[in-house]
């Protein structure tokens, strides 16, 4: 029998654990056990939630009330208490219980059968890699800056110069939505005939993230409107929106483009050490089986950081072997080309360096920008030193100057 | 011009606060602007986010670091950035900053232009009110118990005993989704045919609120088919879906059933003092928003309980004056019939009274619940002490011997 196990963060005192667990298994599922006839018993059985452990952690006590410690408990609830879809889940195993003082939920484990419901990615690492046709280094991405209130002009000029440095893709940014001077076809339209003649003038090849934006029940017509316009990719708030909204666009054959899912919002119910979701759950696993190819997130270097232990989870959660197709990690912002051996060890060949700041704040521009990521990237490659490359690298010596 | 203005909890060192507020109204919006030439200053003024003011509380140290306190920033976004949906909203005000430490949106106001694309309730607390005939006292709500893995006579026998009772509404259970044992649509059926009944018996006639759920896109079909098959209203977990999804329910014409929005989930955003959204900006001023008639939340009274400030706030964010209809305040969790004269100071006559355990752990069961909780509803509006009161009723003196 298909279950779903929850592992929570509780605090409290020292071998309270056992039955707080206990209430959770019974209250999220079939109420009372105890007090019930046997033969309810029997008939209840199979919908009963399962106290699997609970680790009680001695050592760290609440940070606000050293008599409270902190515990760990796995929880697993059958399958068959929910519809196999996320809204469902996340209200079984953490519904009620969101509100109910300071519980934090770290993980789920999906058996095969309920991973089986779930689209994950449609493309994952390998799609996108055969798309742009670049197999055996990170991809580099930059991000569009300063756009709001632009005409398509500006988004233009701008586009060809990240184009020009040799950036694998170009994303929108998060809060460009559709607006009367840069609407999303035209976006479109017009981002596709910059690339193509960059493609001609260079030999190189960008893709264009659009940003998929509007209401919850336009948003298939509009995907399906990119694809045919020739689209590149979708950028998606996600989590503005919900899980399962993604879902349903990566569900659908008709739209059939990559998915990037940014984390605008999410900080709302990751960021908090003991409310709400771990970011490797929320950002990495709950993302990847919902179905984006990119998840984004704060890199662990920047000003907007992300501990780096949860960076690195998180990057795990979408590239470790599961049925599903793995995700790109994107972890963004303080990204600079000296950070490139860096982001090599921490994440991997499969994953993307994406900067804004670290792209638009070259010296020379745009362009110079994206020269000195991709000239950092080949001197790892060869295993060669940034110093060593940027003896030969106008670009990449402008940057480390700049940046270290 | 049409704004959006939202308040910010932030901790920082004294003095810190106006640049760190220059920062998110800049960042948020055209990203710089004393480094632009003059004449793009011109054309992107009407773009620029504003600090309204910033006001630093010198007494509210940080829970953890004594160093910092507490500030509140109100910021201004011009609506021209963001297309009119809650999606957009959401991550223009609180995209990217949810993810910069500890910051917390506490309130967003719009002003009229921008709230006139919103539907808010459909009914309101008036259209409600007309639909079970009943104007002058709180309503009285109970909800279903332990109904995972029961079948649907079971259901039936309980939606009966608890319509004895003379309760007003019965709530399904928010974890029960559809499910071979009781289906949606059966569970509409069965639940009209037992109300029916009790109304033939008995002249009171008391509504069903079937849990919507299932993937996103199949929602508004579902709901249709509700109406078509008689439902009385619509419990839907808003907050695991996303709330765009609850206006779209809203606004669809074809729907027009009351929409009752449960907080599972909620507390993952509003539960941290220190990140996320405020519970009365997000159960109260934006659940109205968008569309629900009903909004459910922790009491201030129960084991799973709101503090009692930020609860009122919320009972306030869903009547006070504004051109939208008004939401019923549904406070839930740990009510029982000696709570009424509390319940009506905190949340007047336009509330609903809401109880799963105050109802069903009734020593004369569901029926005596329902009937303790409407004698000493009335009881209050005949100016008369529920000791006086229980003289004359007994289930009131068995539910107080038993809550007290």
């Amino acid at each position: 029998m298909s279950r779903l196990t929850a592992t929570y963060q509780l605090y409290g005192k020292p071998g309270s654990f056992e039955k707080k667990a206990e209430g959770i298994a019974l209250g999220l599922t079939i109420g009372s056990w105890t007090d019930l006839p046997l033969l309810e018993q029997e008939q209840l059985k199979q919908h009963k939630g399962e106290v699997v452990s609970v680790t009680e952690y001695e050592g760290t006590p609440h940070p606000l009330n050293p008599g409270l410690i902190r515990a760990e408990a796995k929880i697993s609830y059958p399958s068959a208490n929910f519809s196999p879809d996320l809204p469902a889940i996340l209200t079984t195993v953490f519904g009620k219980l969101s509100l109910d003082g300071e519980v934090k939920l770290l993980d789920l484990e999906f058996d095969d059968e309920l991973l089986g419901h779930f689209p994950g990615p449609q493309f994952g690492i390998e799609g996108v890699r055969n798309l742009i046709g670049v197999q055996d280094r990170p991809l580099v991405m930059s991000i569009f800056k300063g756009v709001i209130g632009r005409d398509l002009e500006f988004l233009k000029a701008q586009l060809r110069q990240q184009a020009l440095g040799g950036v694998d893709l170009v994303k929108d940014d998060e809060i460009l939505f559709d607006n009367p001077l840069t609407p999303f076809e035209q976006r479109i339209t017009a981002g596709k005939s910059v690339l193509q003649s960059v493609f001609e003038e260079t030999g190189h090849r960008t893709l264009y993230a659009v940003n998929l934006s509007g209401r919850t029940s336009t948003l298939r017509d509009k995907a399906k409107k990119a694809r045919e316009l020739g689209a590149d990719a979708l950028l998606f708030n996600v989590h503005a929106y919900g899980l399962d909204v993604l879902q349903e666009l990566a569900e659908d054959k008709d739209i059939r483009l990559p998915l990037m899912a940014h984390p605008a919002f999410s900080g709302a119910f990751t960021s908090s050490p003991t409310y709400g979701l771990a970011t490797a759950l929320a950002l990495g696993k709950l993302t990847r089986i919902a179905g984006a190819d990119f998840s984004l997130f704060p890199s662990p270097y920047g000003s907007v950081a992300l501990e780096k232990s949860q960076a690195l989870a998180l990057g795990e959660e979408l590239v470790k072997a599961n049925p599903l197709k793995r995700s790109f990690p994107v972890p963004s912002a303080g990204i600079h080309p000296g950070l490139v051996p860096q982001l090599f060890e921490d994440f991997g060949t499969d994953s993307i360096i994406n900067a804004g700041g670290g792209v638009h704040g070259h010296p020379d521009g745009a362009a110079g920008g994206g020269k000195a990521f991709r000239q950092a990237i080949d001197a790892v490659l060869k295993g060669q030193s940034l110093a060593e490359a940027a003896k030969h690298h106008h670009e990449l010596k402008t940057a480390l100057d700049m940046w270290g």
